[in-house]
């Protein structure tokens, strides 16, 4: 299944750019980055459950925030890119 | 129907600092801020397509992206939020 994974991370700490570190780290290992912020997670429901969790203990609630959007099995369709970077497909490689 | 953009500007130049406030502010008369670069917005056809052209003429490619997920009319049960502002209803308020 797609889910796409977008997060705000306040970096006015040192903590914070720690904490904004861990959660592109994470993100990367389930998915693809397609903007700063912005990953494609193509995994199954447990992948999702580990992913979740780890990003939940990660972030500091008060000032930071998840938000996870389920595509679907038709996503392909429901995605449009303007601007650089536009050759990424999640399901192939980035064409640079 | 709900359409969620995400965008990366470049803000190494001026040009891009200013670029980033005009994209916001296009977004801002559209749809409501869910994060930083992320926008939900509960628009019709014409206005999407407005909004698209809008923004397309206002980034610049080479540097910046534009990305448009239609999450379609049950929108609803596709997105989770955790951390801050999660009390947010893009058919509402924000709740602080």
């Amino acid at each position: 299944m797609m889910v796409l994974i977008t997060y705000d991370v306040s970096t006015k700490t040192a903590s914070g750019q720690k904490r904004l570190r861990q959660v592109a780290r994470l993100c990367e290992n389930y998915g693809q980055r397609v903007q700063n912020s912005v990953f494609e997670c193509l995994i199954d429901p447990q992948q999702f459950t580990e992913l979740q969790f780890e990003l939940q203990r990660t972030i500091d609630p008060a000032t930071d925030s998840l938000r996870f959007y389920h595509l679907g099995a038709k996503w392909k369709g429901k995605v449009e890119h303007i601007g650089a970077n536009q050759n990424y497909d999640p399901e192939g490689f980035i064409m640079i």
